[in-house]
């Protein structure tokens, strides 16, 4: 797959067409400047959340969609959507089954979406109590990361994104040989990478489009304890992520993976130090490590019921892939809870 | 794409694994050969008709087939998709969709379903009003066409299923060479020819897997007009679409695309003899050629909404695809009204 990603300083450089199907985080309609934009199209805004996923609320938005395009032939529409995880998870879902499949833009409105969820062609709907149990794998034809759309955001909407650029930075070799890490935390660097940290990315997903052959599950890198953190703690993904890569950084430490010099060039970098707080560490290492294992198991990433890719760092840029028994995070969870105490 | 059929005598010539989903026609179950053959499996009965495609429910039967296979990991999951044309629209889209889709076998349990619906990979739910607005492309890792399976059903069945194989013939080079038109109208001819009409189905479908270039249009032959006479005629769909047929062939001869002399070969022979009466093309010619336009403009195929792809032959194995105004169908539609008053 080629990688479908256009960076544009200003939103007038989308073009939008009179039979494009705009799905928008209605948040986005109040600018003045997005409002204007996309003042020719078809627009479904919605509520952006978990809520926005739900299947019981799927039938009646696809109906609507449908009555809102029942006068503009398939052969003429696009779906442009337009919005943060939720709604791109949601967008995409719709656009890969409306009469079985219909083009699909992505633009981004969060860095986190930006970095991480508009690319690699998953969608999701919530069913059941559990996030994306029903979805499928549907690729943009083109995803637009908008610097305008961007910015309209507050400052710590970047902040949470950083969790995932620094995972970016701990998977990919030609990354990790950037100076990253050692400037300081803001929206004008984080910009400035993001074009690497995506392309990033689809170099892991190109190579396991579909989840088949067990290369994606380095994208976990961090998120099987940050999950846990970001229910438990209510945290944001960006912030539950980095947390979660710490667990992971530590526990390569302890494993004799990474050497205590290769961390401490990470834990001691500038932007590492701005944004990792020793007393958030301890809370998220304050919990039973019952509970912090029944989130995990609920996890749908997991192979089997006893087992779980786990990904390791042997160095930045040099991430390491192993099937483990899920009770090894158990006793590494309580490892670092004494040890951190 | 490798033609994924298997024909098989016996229902225990295909093996069933205890992680199966086994979706499947509920009265089927009726059947103790069926039970016991399906007795190790997870099952979901369904009634078998369009509400069970109806996108209303598809969150609740989401839910109950996601609480039924929860101990299951994704990795041994597959959909086993038994049944006739709607079960498996149904259930090929819970496949496409479940955990971004699993492993699907489909084992059509009506003629029609083993002759046309069961193989290229179309899923489809109903909404708006309108049949399968919603869906995927999701070709079945393996179509299983078992004998027992399909002689359980009642003969009126098989007659059914004629249609789509009169069809085939008039499509397909290869086929139009047999003597299938010839042979008295059974279920064992119709067993003995149905690997070579599924050949030929999919010697369209593989030039044209998405419905992208056109080519697949080329299976509309006889579902134009055919679909509005089982609208208004109620009459099983390959009973409709032989009408269909018989309305494509007779604007085949008016436009001289083709001889009078190869449509009587077709119009002579012994199956179309057995099947198509002169009363009920008339019935199907009865109704004002506005409600008939009416129903086509329903349909999703149109490409425009002013053109649409009609499919004429100009001898059998020898269809011709042309793009003609809509209007067109209406003007020969009440010319045949008045020709065969």
């Amino acid at each position: 797959m080629k990688i479908p990603v256009q960076f544009v300083p200003q939103l007038k450089n989308i073009k939008l067409l009179p039979n494009d199907v705009v799905i928008i985080d209605r948040r986005l309609l109040s600018f003045r400047q997005v409002k204007s934009w996309t003042a020719n199209s078809i627009k479904y805004p919605v509520v952006a959340g978990e809520s926005l996923k739900d299947i019981k609320k799927f039938p009646s938005h696809m109906e609507k969609i449908l009555r809102l395009t029942n006068k503009i032939s398939p052969k003429e529409l696009r779906f442009v959507v337009i919005g943060g995880g939720s709604v791109g998870d949601f967008g995409g879902f719709i656009a890969s089954v409306y009469k079985r499949g219909m083009p699909l833009i992505n633009i981004p409105s969060t860095w986190l979406a930006a970095v991480d969820s508009s690319h690699g062609g998953k969608t999701g709907l919530n069913a059941a109590g559990t996030k994306n149990q029903v979805g499928s794998f549907y690729p943009a034809k083109s995803v637009y990361v908008c610097k305008e759309l961007l910015f309209l955001q507050p400052r710590e909407r970047a902040l949470d994104a950083y969790g995932e650029v620094v995972k970016a930075f701990l998977l990919d070799a030609k990354l990790s040989r950037t100076n990253f890490l050692s400037l300081a935390v803001s929206e004008e660097t984080l910009w400035k990478f993001l074009k690497q940290c995506i392309e990033a990315k689809y170099r892991i997903v190109n190579r396991d489009p579909k989840e088949q052959s067990g290369i994606r599950s380095l994208l976990n890198l961090g998120h099987t304890v940050g999950h846990a953190f970001e229910v438990v703690l209510k945290w944001p993904h960006g912030k539950a992520i980095l947390y979660g890569l710490a667990f992971d950084l530590f526990w390569s430490e302890e494993q004799g993976l990474i050497t205590s010099n290769d961390l401490k060039n990470i834990v001691n970098s500038k932007v590492w130090k701005e944004l990792f707080h020793f007393q958030e560490y301890q809370k998220a290492l304050s919990f039973p490590s019952k509970r912090i294992m029944k989130l995990i198991q609920q996890d749908k990433k997991k192979t089997t019921s006893k087992n779980i890719r786990q990904v390791f760092v042997a160095r930045a840029g040099k991430p390491l892939l192993e099937t483990i028994p899920l009770q090894e995070i158990r006793t590494e969870y309580e490892r670092q809870q004494k040890y951190f105490h």
